[in-house]
């Protein structure tokens, strides 16, 4: 998300486009390309993603899918992470996982990278809100903490052992301090 | 708000010690030196202070302070710009102003630079909202985009052409464009 580029596109155009490394997002008209993902990043993605599959992808109740395509409301976006309920996970005819969902996550996830515009960011969450995601979370990793959003009302602010509020499908007691001690790796 | 030591100070201990530049914040028993102000801060908070007294001054409806610091809650943080309806505004026995203001502004505006963490001085905005304060601004200069918190509801992500809510009692249309151009200083 550190690159910007005016562009002439409509989103039917750009979604026509191949896929590049790192992603891009189109935001109100603009083409945004969101930074590589570093170590931290990379760590926190793959710990949310791993942690909410433990619980919820035996019983199907819902997926979390890592740098998802969401394309809605006039913006094709890519969360860090977007977690679907099983119901909602977009098919194709045959059954097959689609390539290109078409609708918001039921919760997403973003975190902060230190090139990143914490507006933007916020920005894709807003939106996602706004056509009907029911969490979302925005971890900043130098801060250790998560703003947490909720459809209708302010974010909250957690840390430390705050508990952090989970879609209620899914059973995962979780804390600030526990999100953050992923980045901890001991040898 | 790029340094953080921990200290075992309370508030009082804390608002004893002699003030400092850059300035230092109080917030959950942390003491957090804001970083020192760039041009574009420097600039930004000097212009919305302008703007908002040019037209709230006069007829003592209202000022704007930069770097006024304000402890209340549990915490003591210093705005980049905080703006008391001239009722609030705090005075000694004898008239004087008072050197700390123990009330949250009426409207409190944070402009992000570089070191900062958003989510601390988000937080530093939801605490003052938590407090009765009835308008946030969050600036990222980087992303020409403001994020305005009314009470108890969801931030708002604004840019553009978009018009900036004020306090009713102040009148100061104004886009975000408005304020961005501030930052083009032409010769």
């Amino acid at each position: 998300m550190n690159t910007t580029t005016a562009q002439p596109l409509t989103l039917e155009e750009f979604l026509l486009l191949p896929e590049t490394k790192p992603v891009r997002e189109y935001i109100n008209g603009e083409i945004i390309t969101k930074p590589m993902p570093k170590g931290r990043h990379s760590r926190l993605q793959g710990k949310l993603c791993a942690a909410i599959n433990h619980v919820a992808e035996e019983p199907l109740v819902a997926y979390a899918f890592p740098e998802l395509r969401c394309s809605f409301g006039g913006r094709s976006i890519v969360p860090d992470v977007a977690v679907f309920l099983w119901s909602r996970i977009q098919l194709t005819t045959d059954e097959y996982l689609s390539d290109n969902f078409e609708l918001p996550p039921d919760w997403t996830i973003e975190i902060l990278s230190p090139e990143q515009k914490p507006n933007k960011v916020i920005g894709n969450i807003l939106h996602c809100l706004k056509y009907g995601t029911r969490l979302g979370w925005f971890l900043d990793p130098d801060d250790f903490s998560i703003l947490v959003f909720l459809p209708e009302q302010p974010p909250l602010l957690l840390q430390g052992y705050d508990s952090l509020p989970v879609l209620p499908e899914i059973e995962l007691p979780l804390t600030v301090n526990q999100v953050f001690a992923w980045l901890k790796m001991s040898r």
